[in-house]
């Protein structure tokens, strides 16, 4: 048997290396259009950041491993440029002489990941723009960061003397994974670093509000953020600097820019081969990631996977999946019954000292599909006992099942213990479980690292309060005619109050039912919903309609419309 | 309705608030034998250790707040003597005056939670041997090593003055939580401390070879560690410091004692009320969390729990189950139908920069039960990934069953990211997931936090693998006849090699098969076991018996039996 693999990262090595555990005698020719293989591109930004001073810290396994230990054949810099599926042919071509030859093959599979999006805008190929994508796009920008703009000297403001200017101001265009990773890196670097975003959020994974949160970190860093404002094109200055010119008619002054604006399947191989295409644009495999022709499979950023909550085609480019995929597909080959389970997104990334995590579905997502059994709550609670040193407020945002519970997404956001929930989480979305497992979960606790009542415990507490109709919510976005009434202290109030709020401290409250009113649904608020959860049980106990503002006054700081 | 509550921290705590919270109504007395109620007993070694520098930290709510919003009538300083279950009183002594009144009630919770063991030993009254167990235990000892060995004096080295000499050695005595979280306390003081305990491990709840890398940690750490050897008394010494006198005939000279040899249920009210009790010697609850009486519920560390791996009665004092009883039986109370799932285990514990985590079963509670349906697997990963800086090494010991991959239990330490998979296994466990769910799961992964195959899909495909019957293993005790083949470099043989090892490195195997014996079964080693499971996946397939040495080298250096 005969087995090419096109893509020497993730998906292809992991598949080209269990292919071979699996079955000692195939032939296994493993090419890849770079200079390397299995290379760590989650890595990139951190090397360029100098986080990650050495390059080759970035081969996790060689040309030469692959040959020794695994008896795979390797080719980098070597792109097949066409297949053809009759002949079960795949055309070869050698980046530095040329030549093309042609292979044949008894299994193919496809793994050319995604391409970093770059539109046809004005100046996009001016020096200076950089995508971050291989090993050699981080070369060259670190280049670039150490050279300086050729020719451009200044005064150093301490020494006076004349020096060769580096760059110091950094535009990233995009504000997801990669941009905001690159945004911490530059801001590592001592670059002053503006983001461009065209959405109305940064990381589009997240929902808007809990973006809010992002935001708002990011301009506290001394990030210049932009958002609602597309790349126009790019100009060259005279001292040779870059300007980004915006939708909205901005310029933006840079020495370096970083496009990040997504990526995009890598397709063409595969739709000239008419392998079918999904909705999404990426390639279309069955569970077994087989493509449209059974000799055919595809793993990684190319492919469309079944998102696990919603049960919808997809494109959710991440590495765990992509590995995943590439151990199914090398099972599938060797006659295994291995079934891709889909993907449910889960992801986390650091910037500066936050963390943010997800998994499942975002309220975006399902509002989109179209599915309206679902409702959230907000929690705000530490990240370990208040009472040790270093906790930080974890905010997070559920979203589950009206009907039965079910969980279906999370979204989290701290700069402490974020990684530990979401894997609670995103364990608990694969094995369906439920708000109510989520209250009875038992998750490691000491001081340095939880709390008795884990934050995962609190929001399956509060969801399932919800749902047992213990604690009726209202969102502040929902808000109609109804008494607002702050259960806070005075010295809380002062410093931000709603207009219009009643003001009753919890603990007079009892004592205080006489000045509520029985006519009109009373609408409790506090910091964080808790002590608003006590005052509705109260409330509703007496004989009073109320409902608790979910996630309170924290929650108000971050809607999605300021 | 009346409700009694007895003992006022954790299960008490949370069942006094959660009962308000469901009946507006109902009269709630919370008695408390100690002067504090719902107070952070888990923080008490940070506060010894000045971690926690204010005691108020650590005192969550206070009596006024149960009194202000929740309504709930707290005695603290009084203590249950007496239950009458036929009259539905309960005798209540004001520790301060001596008074007892009786007070009755419809239903009576207990949650007098476990008291540490005390044995009669010769000498354990003297002055400087203490508990860690409340408040006023913590403020013994912060005074005690404030004021030092009374009278006694000596001469700063550095300045040459005479100084009151402060406590300069610690002995901890037993090696479980509490113990371990002393001996980083006191070693973060300064204090030499050693640690003496009478089993063969620290950290019973650990099996014995994975307590082995603790208790290499310790003495890395510069403790004295003196396993096997139980203390037989104590002796003052002429200059009034301490002598810990151990069974083997040992003196540990000592300023200061703690005393951490485990706990015991508070079942003596219990008894004398004739509630049943089970073998273990908690008392005995259903799972609504009521005891024999029907009009008496129990929660916390005096109550036995179920298992949930093994479904057997057990004692696990721990905080979060202690505050999820503590709830559940409020919600009983007021009619409703929620059920305690039983423990599992979950745990977590800082010991200097090392975090060791724990959930589900271990192999000794396996073979304790009778067990004989489960495998075991050693892992060894990085934390992160490993060209991100700050990634440690993290060993797991993951147990499963041999018949269908049910994950039974995980043992995890390193120095970074044991809770975020604690947490992970703690989910599967609970959702009953096997290891091909830990194969498939999809766990958040960036590089600060994770790699792209995260440690538990690791653990989750070694496992699957051996039960696949892709990679037969045979664990270091079990090795018998067999040729040991050792594939690592020769420059790691160097280091340490197992005597009458054949090498050949791996990435010669291939071409040396030849080599090798076809009439014996080939065990096969390298670092970690992963060469070695390539390795014997090239043997398999070219006709030789072959099995991988689980966990390699790594595994074989912490050894139960060393």
């Amino acid at each position: 048997m005969k087995v090419i693999i096109v893509g020497g990262v993730a998906g292809g090595a992991s598949c080209a290396a269990r292919l071979r555990r699996l079955d000692e005698k195939a032939e296994i020719l493993m090419v890849e259009r770079g200079p390397y293989v299995s290379y760590a591109n989650c890595g990139l930004p951190y090397h360029v950041g100098g986080v990650i001073p050495e390059e080759s810290s970035l081969l996790v396994a060689t040309e030469q491993m692959f040959r020794a230990v695994f008896g795979v054949e390797v080719r980098t810099g070597c792109e097949a440029v066409s297949i053809s599926p009759a002949k079960k042919t795949v055309d070869l071509k050698n980046l530095a002489t040329g030549k093309v030859t042609t292979e044949s093959y008894d299994k193919l599979v496809l793994s050319p990941g995604a391409a970093p999006i770059r539109p046809p805008l004005p100046g996009i190929d001016l020096p200076g723009i950089f995508s971050v994508r291989t090993v050699p796009d981080a070369r060259h920008i670190r280049e670039w960061l150490e050279r300086g703009t050729e020719g451009k000297t200044g005064m150093d403001s301490y020494t006076g003397f004349q020096v060769v200017t580096k760059p110091k101001r950094a535009v990233v265009v995009g504000g997801g994974f990669i941009g905001l990773e690159m945004v911490e890196n530059f801001a590592h670097l001592g670059l002053e670093v503006t983001l461009v975003e065209k959405l109305n959020q940064v990381m589009p994974p997240l929902d808007p509000e809990m973006a809010r949160l992002v935001e708002q970190y990011l301009v506290k860093h001394g990030v210049h953020l932009e958002l609602n404002d597309g790349v126009a094109g790019f100009r060259q200055a005279a001292d040779g600097s870059l300007d980004v010119l915006t939708e909205s008619g901005k310029a933006h002054p840079a020495d370096v820019v970083i496009l990040a604006i997504g990526v995009r399947p890598e397709t063409a191989l595969a739709k000239a081969a008419g392998l079918e295409i999904g909705k999404r644009g990426g390639i279309r495999v069955d569970e077994h990631m087989r493509t449209s022709d059974p000799h055919i499979l595809a793993v990684g950023d190319a492919v469309e996977v079944k998102d696990v909550v919603t049960g919808q085609w997809t494109l959710i480019p991440l590495a765990g999946p992509a590995n995943r995929q590439g151990r199914i597909a090398a099972d599938v080959i060797a006659g295994r019954d291995s079934r891709y389970r889909g993907t449910q997104g889960t992801s986390i990334c650091k910037i500066f000292e936050g963390e943010i995590g997800q998994t499942g579905a975002s309220e975006k997502l399902l509002t989109m599909v179209g599915d309206k059994d679902f409702e959230k709550v907000y929690i705000y609670q530490n990240s370990h006992a208040g009472y040790y040193p270093g906790a930080k407020m974890m905010a997070i945002k559920v979203l589950f099942r009206k009907s039965d519970g079910r969980l279906l997404g999370a979204q989290l956001l701290s700069e402490d213990g974020v990684a530990k929930r979401v894997d609670a989480f995103a364990m608990a979305i694969q094995m369906r479980a439920t708000v109510y497992d989520l209250e009875e979960a038992e998750l490691c606790y000491a001081p340095p690292f939880g709390s008795a009542k884990d934050p995962v415990n609190f929001a399956g507490m509060v969801a399932g309060n919800l749902l047992r109709g213990d604690m009726p919510i209202v969102h502040w976005d929902g808000i109609g005619q109804g008494l607002l009434l702050d259960v806070r202290n005075p010295p809380e109030l002062a410093v931000e109050s709603v207009p219009g709020a009643v003001n009753i401290p919890l603990p007079q409250l009892r004592a205080r039912l006489g000045e509520l009113p029985r006519d009109k649904e009373i609408l409790v608020i506090c910091r964080s919903a808790v002590r608003a959860y006590y005052a509705t049980r109260i409330l509703i106990q007496n004989g009073f309609t109320a409902r608790n503002i979910s996630g309170g006054m924290l929650a108000r700081s971050h809607r999605a419309e300021g």
